[in-house]
């Protein structure tokens, strides 16, 4: 397990860079997540988040200002290429974290060299951290996918399978979008179910999934399996991810092989992917309530039953566009959290998916699946909030939704919390909804 | 449709390579597919197979023996980065091609400085051509869904979406392995339908499937569909593709999202990429039954009713450690074909993917779904031809197969044929199924 509480915990810890010492901040320094940016649509650059501001790593590299010691891990973030950075592994994260907890420290003699390499966040366009290579999307969210097996299954909702494959498919790296980026609403087929024949249309469920995204650091070699125990060696750290899915073309195309256009025409990424070392003081037990049956040998770690849980508060928040027009802030439509929600540890995640021989890559993600926590209104998708579309949700200014309609922003937020810790953010994940493209 | 008739398919067309005039090659002047390879391990190349040789286009551009016009695409070919030549378009390849077509026609007055660019393709390791970035996998093959729903639902066996939605899922490129390179059998959660729990083993059920890549030449921007009427010109090329499947695995994994490791330890890629124009002349009208829906407008096209579909004989080829060590040679298990086995032409591949918004890139692969041809002996995988395992096919030797076991090879052949046009080839894709690694 990496990531023990260090110094760079030290709630005491105060930076120069003032705006990442407020209380509201999720950039403390105790955070110092990464991300790649641009500003007036000069090459991207690999950041650090801290306060409202980004450490271009770039120019820090330049201005030598962190020790000589992370010279080769510098290179590939000056080149802005985070992939080869996370490459190097667990090791060269640690140290440079440290080096930038001390550099960015109040009293750093390396502020008269830094301070000229920091970039406001508001100046700057984020996009997605790092090339994607393959993605997946797990399924560990157990309310989720027993609210969503009742609505098919109402006797039988969880399948045999659930409690002993963490169940996941591939899905699309190339419409994995940086949040900001707005997207159509998606033509598709749909069948009605008195219809005779499909007909190709704009979806009219148009839904969000709530997920985290979980960056995988490491390679494994085709045909090599990560043993449970080094499993979070492979993984650089946690985002905020939203999996935007037409639930009506999805009813129509998934027999037999499972989700495809009702999950590939846009996923939204947050900028900021948060490094295991700094949830490390947000580490829970990963325990499965009595009863439950014990995983196979090759899903049991003994750490994961210690702290393989991530204490992360979710939120969803949405603005219509009516909303807008009349003055009305976003709405939070739940609440959850990712210890409450999955059913499978992040560390498990990447023992199954291995275990077959699957190489992972650096740059690779994983979805956790829609994380809905166990009461109705936390729930992490419109089909559940909306019980299939039956009972619409209410909203300020006396609008309702069953679906999402053209116009819709929505956000989620990620926070950890907890009395003795500094609060370590997500920072959004959002995107707005735009009216159908004309199809010819 | 790209890729008509002109004079590089002229049948009287001989080059000054001796071994690409033997009827028998695959790689005639009339060819000229793409791969990559290196030497020695050295950095890898881009090629064109002709006769037993590649032609290196890296050496091939520093001799300037093609013409200048062409300057601009040899500059990513001569960087070994297929996916930056393929993205100039259909244009540059078509221009490409009648060069090479002249530059290595007997006769030519380049034969004195592209003779010292060739490399035996015995002495070269061949790659996979190009970065594959988004894998997906469709199901086109209406026998091979027709026979594999019948083990399922005998009195059912094709969903009601199959004739209306070109049915494909997303697959894993990480673990796309190079033709000749040999894998292990993979580990998975198996349930025996009496057991009361899952267990870890490796597979009893190992499969192939038949199937034909395309490969994505194209790119559009997400949200922004591909009209059927355009589709081709986004497709780069055809190659053989076996998608290896544990089918054991499978049927206890895959509900409800799909299948996952069972079909992401190992696929095996030809290392060749036929383009669309060497297949010209062997384009076929994509007809529908009588009787058959016609395809939403999306999907209809009226060039594939006048030639959407391509006359690729396939054929796969066993040998197992045994018979080899009797020293018989391999096999033909089942003999098939692209045109006869496609419920779905390339071009409504390409029209579906792309309807809701998916972005398609450069590289982009997809599998075409096994190519069972209607009768039983054309099955396009163990499955098929072994009933489910309840009828073992017999091999030379006195061996039978359901499933295949460790030490088998198999190798996929494609050859295009008919009268008036010289033959065209696809090499072969070809691995050996390592025994199971030792799992701690």
């Amino acid at each position: 397990m990496s990531g023990g509480l260090d110094a760079t915990h030290d709630p005491a810890l105060r930076s120069w860079v003032a705006s990442a010492n407020r209380p509201d901040s999720d950039f403390p320094i105790q955070n110092l997540p990464f991300g790649r940016f641009r500003v007036d649509g000069q090459p991207w650059r690999i950041g650090v988040a801290i306060g409202d501001q980004v450490l271009d790593l770039r120019l820090a590299a330049q201005a030598r200002a962190l020790p000589e010691s992370l010279s080769e891990s510098l290179v590939p973030l000056a080149a802005g290429d985070l992939n080869a950075f996370m490459a190097l592994g667990p090791g060269a994260r640690v140290a440079l974290r440290r080096a930038l907890s001390g550099a960015l420290a109040a009293g750093s003699v390396a502020q008269a060299s830094l301070s000229s390499c920091l970039v406001p966040q508001a100046r700057a366009e984020l996009g997605v951290a790092c090339e994607i290579g393959d993605y997946t999307d797990f399924y560990v969210g157990i309310h989720h996918a027993t609210a969503v097996g009742k609505l098919f299954r109402p006797d039988n909702p969880l399948l045999p399978n659930y409690k002993w494959v963490p169940i996941g498919y591939h899905g699309r790296a190339s419409t994995i979008l940086p949040s900001g980026q707005d997207f159509a609403r998606p033509w598709g087929q749909l069948k009605a179910a008195d219809a005779e024949a499909p007909v190709l249309r704009p979806t009219a469920r148009l839904d969000f999934e709530l997920e985290m995204g979980i960056v995988i650091g490491g390679a494994n070699a085709p045909g090599e399996a990560v043993p449970i125990e080094r499993a979070e060696e492979q993984v650089f750290g946690l985002t905020l991810f939203n999996d935007w899915s037409a639930r009506d073309v999805q009813a129509w195309e998934y027999q037999p092989l499972g989700p495809f256009l009702s999950k590939n025409f846009a996923s939204t990424i947050a900028p900021w992917v948060v490094t295991l070392e700094a949830l490390a003081p947000f580490r829970r037990p990963f325990a499965r309530a009595a009863g439950e049956p014990r995983p196979l040998p090759y899903l049991h770690c003994d750490s994961d039953a210690a702290s393989g849980a991530f204490d992360v508060g979710l939120e969803v928040w949405l603005s219509t566009a009516r909303m807008r027009e009349q003055g009305l802030g976003a709405h939070c439509i739940s609440r959850s959290n990712f210890a409450d929600a999955a059913y499978w540890s992040v560390a498990q995640l990447v023992a199954h998916h291995t275990v077959g021989g699957c190489a992972l890559r650096p740059g690779d993600l994983f979805g956790s699946g829609t994380l809905s926590g166990p009461r109705p209104e936390q729930a992490g998708s419109m089909l559940e909030l909306s019980q299939g579309g039956k009972q619409p949700i209410q909203l300020p200014g006396g609008e309702q939704r069953s679906f999402l309609e053209d116009g819709d922003e929505l956000s989620l937020r990620g926070v950890c919390e907890r009395p003795g810790a500094v609060r370590i953010g997500f920072g959004a994940c959002s995107a707005r909804v735009l009216p159908a493209r004309p199809r010819p």
